[in-house]
């Protein structure tokens, strides 16, 4: 089958970054399981990323998390990335670990708390100059627990406040991701709950401030794909951490609980491209998983798979088709039309693409063989 | 016990405004049943508000709802609300009934389904002139049953373009309110999902725009307070639709399952005037609820009742204790500064202020007792 | 391609029955549109469900609901349904719509009204007899909308009760399906609210009463093949409505918002019958979704498309591979195996299979030529 | 004001016991922060217990948590606690931090795993017998993340399996409670996910193997006043842990997020003893929160006295009053019945009654005192 180069152009172009902390011991409040192919430290976690990547080809990009990936040497760090061929994708901040932040960070109520935060965060702008890094992304764990413990508006300004020089501080093109999350670790209320609050703020920031949407980082029954629609709209769409859930902020692999939203979210990115002119590569894909109970390496390729096939299927999407049916009001037809695409097995598709890019053409095969090498040897 | 001006001032403030459409037959997809008090045409349903606020005394606006309270003669209509005591509060046009609204009507892809619901609003726009309404209020059942049914984007904009026109012929003084609904009647996105979207549509239709919250509109667990905060924040608060909901969009009665919740939303609004002076009356309170198994001039007197006692709870809170708490850190003093509010029986300081204003102590029994005099009479 | 028998055997056994009232106008409680496809009486809806069973050739049962589908003769009925190649499947009756029912039917606290409810459900008893019907298929709208509306207990004694007699007439063979769903119509509680509600009440019942499982009665994420397994544990596993839903009770058709969800269902019934040796056919899969917007007799036949190819993927699961990865805890192993199921696209075999058959390949455009014929002639 | 013995008497009777491990130091899978009032060991633990037993005279209760609380001899320990005016409610094993615990306990797939479960849960069982424990509360861990990780029903089947011995082996007079929750810290699946897989459970175990409800371990919407009043009339009522929640298992303080809802809750119970005689005292009321944020013996208190008060408002609704509004479908008139209660300030009461039983009046302000003192001394 010669392959289509109106499918293999945006394929290639196509690319998931990988968490460097993917790859550290993981766990729930109740626990943390080691599985043996945990990373001891920041080089071990850059070598899983160049094996995914050697895997895949597709996944050159990394994000690094700070302080967990720091070192002594931004250069060096940044010289042993690039020889595995790879690339800084997105940098990190941490501000939810330190005892400081028990009760905030950047929304917090004490002037001081916030500076140690605006602080970290400044000095993470500066990594992405010296790594090169495209994107700067944001979360806070910044919210409280109870009604009452503290006044929303005072916190809303406090935060917008501790960004507004950060975000001063970015590099041309350089993109301040904000990420926004309902619940969890503050359980009454979180300081970027949802969307609206996420683009509220960037609003606030300036032109270099997008919203980044985890896709586990919604309530129950929200309809995410109508949300990046919305974004893209607005030209607020800076990136997204995927992963998959069934009921909160599970971090489960991507594409693994609901594989027909994943195809429905990469839908409106294709269309947006197609229709609306926002380039694909404008928008950061990151995963972002928690393997519990699994291998870590294979996971990541898991994931990958899922959303190749995802996006794959999107592009096989008869838009000119649809907008017909949607004009004729052929609700029938319309659902035909999806399903024709979602229903097509585009893996052999996918495997030849793969081959003739000279990437393996069964990406978990190939890391499985690449596992038992460097145990045997 | 002498009241106090700092809680009779705001009481004497706070109207809570009628919805005509909450006397007529209700009822769920299922079945409607008449409990034999519903209003036959406007004029019993006009007749019925004033019967409630005979009993309250703080419910002097009225919403209308067209074309079901259409008649012949606007001017006749005013004058007959004006002669029972009350005003006109907001307009609410109805873009969900006629045929042609099937798959939309603001955001319809038929440009002459979407002129037809332009004409509408902007009858209702000079129905707000003639009848003096402050608020213009904007529910539309936009949206689509299925993934591929219609273009998010393209409804988006259909949408926007179709108000511009109808804000543009605002009278000066009156407010469009936007209102936001997850789910149903369409289920599978609708138009104006969330807060967020509505924030956005409203900045793009400009000042005279505004977000309105109906209680019962948001997933599972959305912290409704937090959005109230956010909006007054940015300006953009246009009013409220208060009932209760434990599930979806019960439209039960204001306070009945969740009269914490409703406190923490009025908590919100006591603080926005008195931290940062944002008027309680600048913003719409009107019930919205569906009596599918109680009696309707009892169960709006009680949904006031409930609605007045939480602003009044609200009141009560001693925000300088509670600001002092959060800058100390101290989670169990803020849990009991909002706990010696609201457990407070309010009760007897409300029928005090309602003996001082000349209104009846107790508005169930008199309306049960004006109820009986009527059927006896 | 040779149809293998291990696929052939269980797709020749699979049915699943098509509601009579899926014919009927539907709408929401904002609004009722007609599409003009829409069956004036019985004899139009059993002829609609015919023209279903044309097409596909998988769906000769028939649910019927009462009232609504009464005839002064019910012999005269079931011939008129024989002579269609139909037979009945399950007989629904209708104790939510008569005035009588506004507080409930079954469990109200009005033994007049338990007793008119109660001698409805004898008649569908005999109906079930007259028609030879294996399924008496109930669901109750019976519940409160406020607390302390009335004691939870009362109502459920009052519930069981009334059905014993209603069991106790069951012909043999005939099976009572007790269906639950957790709020609509009713929205603080319904009497029979989730699985473990209705087995507790089967369970008092007899060995004839069994569980329904409507897909879209349930909280959002809840694992609804989890239920399944332990329904078939227990050997209290009745039936199906089949539909879909992203919200709430949204009755959309099945698979069209989540289709692995609907692949995982079935995986549970095939290993059931594989593993467990619980026959297949012991259950009813039966449509019941409410075509708002898209016309009816192809919404069904999509439907019913979706269902076989998730029943299909269901069999190609290797469940001997998904054990052995389980003893290893390879959960990366065990996604590659679901993975290849579900990613195979089976409509070519089904093609295959419905050819083998005699039966139309593509049912949707079959349909679509039959009426159009129709429409012609 | 002269206490009532219809209050007085329930009150007396009514206590709340105290989690041990609600001293420890507590987060989140982001982060641990300490408060510096956390205990070192289960000496410190009794010891924070015992002055929250102090300070609210009904908290005898203690329930431990083994291997946490494990010692060299379990005589000593059971002194410890008696000398300290407190007696042990429930025994808690922990079968979920053990690295062999990775992929389930009871229900792991691997018959040694399951061994090692057991194993412990039988010491447990001891522990009950020389604590003189009257519950052995069970949490498990056990479930799967991904769809096809495990088969539900071999899972389900060993779980029994391994429990029946545990039951076999409880002394008389004590009761094995079965805990349910539907996620976390696993995500497709638990294995006992809702009260209806429990309630299954304990009915294939015997007579002595009860429900707990854990008050957030529920999916959003779920009505668990009607759990309670299930359970109660299937007689499989054992116990609950009180908490509270506003999105997932929150584990925030008991009350602080739906007051109402827990007034609802026990009002069940209240009924249950008047109308159906089952004695209050037949269910363990245990907290199980996680204090984050907050200083945790008066987060013990506040919890406690949100629980008493609720308690006490339940005790003042007019359940005959209710049954006649119930009986004449007086809705409205319910729910002034019902607001009655809730809107009543019980904190003088209840000040009174602990006057009366020697017990500080405001027992967090006598707490806040004697930390004092025990900080100066």
């Amino acid at each position: 089958m010669p392959l289509d180069p109106a499918l293999t152009d945006p394929l290639s172009r196509f690319q998931v970054a990988i968490p460097s902390w993917g790859f550290s011991p993981m766990g729930t409040r109740f626990a943390t399981f080691t599985l043996g192919d945990e990373a001891r430290d920041v080089y071990g976690r850059i070598d899983r990323a160049a094996a995914v990547q050697h895997a895949l080809g597709m996944t050159p990009g990394l994000a690094l998390h700070f302080p967990w990936d720091r070192t002594d040497d931004l250069g060096a760090l940044g010289r042993y990335i690039r020889d595995r061929g790879l690339r800084v994708d997105a940098v990190n901040p941490n501000t939810f670990q330190d005892p400081a932040y028990r009760l905030g960070s950047v929304a917090h109520h004490d002037p001081t708390v916030r500076a140690q935060a605006r602080e970290h965060l400044l000095w993470c702008v500066e990594a992405c100059r010296q790594l090169d890094a495209p994107f700067l992304s944001l979360w806070f764990a910044d919210g409280t627990n109870y009604p009452g413990q503290a006044d929303f508006r005072r916190r809303h300004e406090a935060l917008v406040q501790t960004l507004q020089p950060v975000h001063a501080a970015l590099p041309a093109g350089c993109t301040m991701l904000v990420e926004y999350k309902p619940f969890e670790p503050a359980f009454y209320h979180t300081d970027i709950a949802d969307w609206g609050t996420a683009m509220r703020i960037c609003q606030r920031l300036g032109p270099q401030a997008k919203v980044i949407v985890d896709t586990g980082h919604h309530l129950q029954g929200h309809n995410v794909e109508f949300t990046v629609a919305l974004l893209q709209q607005a030209g607020l769409l800076g990136g997204f951490h995927l992963n998959n859930r069934k009921y909160a902020d599970d971090d489960l692999m991507t594409g693994s609980i609901d594989p027909y939203g994943l195809f429905l979210i990469f839908r409106e990115l294709v269309k947006g491209e197609r229709l609306y002119g926002r380039p694909l590569e404008s928008v950061s894909y990151c995963l972002d998983q928690s393997a519990n109970v699994e291998e870590k390496v294979p996971a990541m390729i898991l994931s990958v798979l899922n959303t190749q096939e995802a996006f794959c299927k999107a592009l096989l999407v008869d838009e000119r088709a649809l907008e017909l049916a949607e004009r004729e009001g052929d609700v029938i037809r319309s659902q035909e039309i999806l399903r024709d695409a979602f229903l097509t097995d585009v893996r052999p598709l996918l495997a030849e693409f793969r081959r003739s890019r000279g990437w393996p053409e069964d990406p978990l095969a190939y890391s499985r063989q690449e596992a038992r090498g460097a145990r045997t040897a």
